[in-house]
């Protein structure tokens, strides 16, 4: 056990010679418990996919990998969006690099209220937070992967009853220059759709978004582009990639539409 | 490159004296590609996940795992129910052992004809074959997993208009004393279905499939009894286990029923 | 919003014709935080997916799916191995059934030192709960997936250097008659293994995992056996059956062995 | 079934006043089979994951999302590199579109040798064609996903004995101006690994691939940079993207490393 003491070489540290700078080199697929900002208790505990990379210019042979396992041990219990940037530099100091990367992919919970009867249970979102700072240039893109019902407004109007519908996963990506909650992005999607989904429904409650997605026929085109028109205007996003993926109710593969809009960085 | 000469040592066929049979032991998650034979047009080509294990008495250390793979690269070109008895005698014979299993899981793929305007194209349904070979008995589990639509009854008879209706995947397995066909399982899932699926759907058909799943709502309970009704009165049948798993649209989670019958062998 | 007082059918309840009992009906897949039960600290947060079903008697249509959910979300905060029985006792009596299951499928941290830094980091786990209660009878089937280094004993005997290792996911399942900690189930397989995984190791670390490793060659074979044993001769334990996966570093398939022991009730 | 009669409305080719245009819009995650070209034997047939898509200018409301399975279900025995173009024509032509995509994801299967004792068997890769046609500017972009054995320098050299090693998925993606076949792609990254691997390998060729990998260590940053250093001095490429990611024997995460070079269109 006094291997500590070993003069053990520092392979990494070599110098290499194939004169080939790495975009990304790190750490890929950890599974760590984190806490998130939340915006109606505070912070909530989730579970998280996690990859972290840093750049390596040339000149050196290898990347130290465990100093990213340290810096993330050392923040557990406060992932947030806020201090992501600190994580950052933290990562580009320990590692001596001059860009970091960061991608957390977990899921979020909402409590909803069941629209008549008020019975409330957590919904569940997966996020993702992708984070990159260069030099001292700091970008975060969010995307929220929201599941909606989705009605299928020729399947309504050519039949003489009844019209197909399905669960969507719609993804919304943004980058922005003011803060935006997770939350605020889950109820532009929920109030987009067809009719947004529940944990636990009632009858009464199961009345209603019957009707109310018969009431609101969507396209997939419809859908990205309901989306893409409220994110053009909102002065706070500079770029945002919308995309929706219906699990047709009718055929075993999905309808899917994509828009991308304003500069990303 | 001599090295087949050299007297290399045969870890595997030595004695073991922890007096443990392993009950399974061989090679997992093969792909291959295979040719399964078809009622339409004699044999389709398609690629499979495999699974092959053999039986250990307690007192061999270990198992040869390249002959399991030498007995699939032979048998390659003809991979159907009727041949699975005599592949699992090869590897009985070939590794020495009392006991032999192979596990397939493959898609394969039917012609359907929308149902109005007669359009042709292909249908994808995941299937399973499960052989085992025990002393000279032999037991085939077939598995059919067949998408369909199903449509809330309960949705339908409380709305004013509308009913929420999903893609369900519905899992068939049977074990037979006379030979039943990949086509003859669809079929039966099909025909209980609020509607089946196609690939290709032109706009009478989707006026057609929409008003048909609205004239035939079913529970995901209804859907397992009625297949399970089938099942129990077909003669051919010794044993089945159906399930059905709905991807409701207005829930982010499943429903889902599972009954067994008869003496599983 | 009046729809509350609408008297709305329920079409659930009404009788069943066809004389079949359902096995399980319920729901599946939900996502749901929950708190564990942990042996160091008192408890860890975490989030798991869940199925929960109970049986159907053959003069029901259909089962109350909302159920299901209204329990979960009022025992959310306190899902332990011990509470279990009485969650299950809420779910038949709430959906007037004989029998209940729930299953539960998470990750689990567990605080793991490097061998010779002592440098500390969470290592995950995947466990799986599964209750049933029948009448009053109770059985729990308790299920952990560590991940461990296995090394081949053929590789290393016939080489001049070296030895081909690879991550190898080892399950183990119990029934007990006794409680055991998951930390016993993660122990007893790491203790096993040619070597224990880390988060993070240190050069120092990395020296003595190497050795180590390359000192306690293992057949997939040996691993499964050597649990075998350990387990008949817990007398807590009434079953079990261990599996392990090599996801061999030499081939794109895996090796595979299963044993399983005692009497599953 | 005299719906083909009816005048059903076309609501898809309504105009749209929201003066959105859409990027992509199709159908996504279609399973088919394909017959593909291949070196050795002229073509082999697989299984597919197939997506299409379309652009949508501002002025259409919807579009026909049929005509894409279609035009699918007339080329189905002629998927090759070779007649991507002509296919994305006529979903250009069919859809009334300016921008047309296809992807496809397949396993495809070479035979290999095992290097002493020669036998014979198939390994799979995995493949994804990306072709892109704007007005009739043509894109395809090739990316072969190869498995191979990586083992740690840095292990080697601290160690008295044994190296980690463990299964590597590398990625290779390439634009090409002259035509490049998946078997080259192949044997870049085989023989840049520190060994390749084998389905069938009889005691001679394992005592070969463990000595090999032992005298070939290879951090996952010298994987990247000596197939970029390759991909670059190849004339005919003229954008790659390599991606190693390494599923560490002794961590339950992955070491990972990215290299972008070229010009992409």
């Amino acid at each position: 056990m006094n291997n500590c003491q070993l003069p053990l070489s520092d392979v990494q540290s070599r110098q290499d010679h194939r004169r080939l700078d790495i975009d990304k080199v790190g750490v890929k697929n950890i599974r760590y418990p984190i806490v998130v900002k939340d915006r109606s208790v505070g912070s909530q505990s989730t579970t998280a996919r996690i990859n972290m990379y840093v750049n390596l210019p040339h000149q050196f042979k290898g990347t130290h990998m465990s100093r990213f396992l340290e810096v993330l041990a050392e923040n557990q219990r406060a992932i947030s969006i806020e201090n992501l940037p600190k994580l950052l530099k933290e990562v580009k100091q320990r590692l001596d690099a001059e860009e970091a990367h960061i991608e957390l992919d977990f899921p979020y919970f909402i409590t909803k209220k069941a629209p008549v009867s008020g019975v409330e249970a957590l919904m569940d979102y997966q996020v993702h937070f992708s984070g990159v700072m260069r030099g001292n240039a700091y970008q975060l893109t969010l995307t929220v992967e929201v599941p909606v019902t989705s009605l299928c407004p020729c399947s309504k109007e050519i039949s003489a009853y009844g019209a197909h519908n399905q669960r969507s996963h719609v993804k919304v990506s943004v980058q922005f220059s003011q803060f935006v909650w997770i939350e605020e992005v889950v109820d532009l999607v929920e109030r987009n759709a067809s009719c947004e989904l529940f944990t636990i429904l009632k009858r009464p409650d199961e009345k209603f978004v019957t009707e109310k997605a018969y009431d609101n026929p969507k396209f997939v085109e419809d859908m990205v582009r309901d989306l893409a028109d409220e994110l053009t205007h909102d002065p706070r996003i500079s770029w945002f990639a919308v995309e929706s993926e219906n699990f047709e109710s009718i055929h075993n593969h999905s309808a899917y539409a994509f828009i991308e809009g304003g500069q990303r960085s």
